[in-house]
């Protein structure tokens, strides 16, 4: 069993991406600049933020972080992401979802200009990832899982891999990645969700296996093939009394059970987490070389 | 086993759609207005755009036929197309692929305003299908066969979907629609292509199979079980010296063995061909209603 390192494999990705933005301040050219929207104050969501801007510091990203009470108006919200798309200095916009329910998110990603949308959630991006558009940008959780893949050359072709949750966000463009004709890619693609009958029996038939439901400890020993890969996105916070965070993070796989039985397997936490930021972060880097 | 008559859906589709746009006459509303581009003098394109352009006549829409001769320049093509965008009286751009090798069709798609796109290529479209928004137009092809499973009350949700073929005009949509939360839909869907291994296998595990890879008599009776649905999108001109045409259709199943195994099959010609053009008329009218 190899462990697929979310951490290690991030780190040697934003090494990269420092030393090309090294380069383009030396060269005089434009650094990117990441704008952050955070509306309200929900834990989880101003941890990942934070993750994220501190990222951009670490590696000569210039950003942004603007912070919104919980009660903001829509009006605003958009008038403030009209504002930043026609901000020359901003190369990429992001609002962490999920948002106050007065606000509708649809409209929210719809506003993003498709060229400034590191996210990759607007309907044209989404549209450009299926026709496997060089110039899409790809959501980041998919798009992490994707480099996880091809960084540690895990091989996909041919393979038939199981995708558990058909999210706009994870299930569903991986189940797209996946089965697009690229490398990594070109695997044979099973897409199942709340409405799958005899789950177990599909996941047994992978080769590899992405969870992306959100249910800790879903995926279980019986379920998993020897020799599969299995890819966690699960990140469920659970009360744990005996952390002083008060929580610990369990994803979908019970890694203790599931795990030796695997070729590779992510762990969580450091498996795709670290990915989805080192993923918006190329992401970024890629708007502000297309825009610039 | 029961056909899925093609032409009798499309027919009863296309009877309601004369009525509707009969009544938005008579209320002094505006009546949908197709405009077709063609080039060139490919027999195959020649027949299918005629068809379109006669089934508007049929039903009461207004229709203009732009025929351009093979060696168009890419330029004057984009220019009509940014014409036909600007008129307020055309409510649907349709341009027949393919095109001579000089033109870029991504390009010629990207230039119809998705708001007339109603063949449902355009990437912002093809993005909100994918959201599974009301709002988008469904490229032709798929939204037939959603609509031939929903008119003939053909169960979706639960069963396994096998596709074959990856297209962006049939086989990727189709694995889309087959698997969002609607009905139809719900399906697990399993997507094949090129690439994959022990295609016989995972066939024989479908309760329904969508054959869309242009190979004539691919299916065979070994790789379909007992009551399955079987929908043939192949559509291939065979040389037929005994046809006054000098050609056959032939689909990517071989009927007359995997039949009797069905309790649903659409037949080639009169199955998935007569409800691309009902698809397209029911977008047009669509967009139409939508614009006005």
């Amino acid at each position: 069993m190899q462990l697929l390192d979310g951490k290690k494999t991030a780190q040697s990705i934003l090494n990269t991406l420092k030393i090309d933005v090294a380069q383009r301040a030396t060269a005089g050219k434009k650094v990117p600049h990441l704008a952050a929207i955070l509306v309200g104050t929900d834990g989880a969501s101003q941890t990942y933020v934070a993750s994220k801007v501190r990222t951009c510091r670490e590696i000569g990203f210039r950003s942004t972080l603007i912070e919104f009470e919980n009660d903001i108006s829509e009006v605003r919200l958009l008038e403030k992401i009209e504002e930043l798309n026609e901000n020359m200095d901003v190369d990429g916009i992001l609002v962490q979802l999920p948002l106050p329910a007065h606000i509708e998110e649809k409209k929210v990603i719809e506003t993003i200009i498709p060229t400034k949308d590191v996210d990759g959630f607007h309907p044209e991006n989404i549209g450009r990832m299926i026709m496997g558009e060089a110039d899409a940008f790809i959501p980041a959780t998919p798009y992490g899982i994707m480099l996880l893949l091809e960084y540690n050359k895990v091989a996909t072709a041919g393979k038939h891999a199981v995708i558990i949750g058909r999210s706009h966000i994870v299930g569903r463009p991986m189940s797209i990645l996946l089965s697009n004709n690229s490398n990594p890619g070109n695997c044979t693609v099973t897409l199942c969700h709340s409405k799958t009958k005899n789950i177990s029996e599909i996941c047994l038939s992978a080769d590899i296996i992405v969870a992306a439901l959100g249910s800790p400890g879903f995926v279980t020993e019986d379920m998993v093939k020897e020799g599969a890969v299995v890819i966690d996105v699960g990140i469920t916070r659970i009360e744990d009394k005996t952390r002083k965070s008060g929580y610990r993070l369990a994803g979908d796989v019970d890694f203790k059970n599931v795990a030796p039985k695997c070729s590779y397997i992510t762990p969580v936490p450091g498996g795709v987490g670290p990915m989805t930021i080192a993923a918006l972060m190329k992401n970024t880097f890629k708007a502000c070389v297309e825009r610039n």
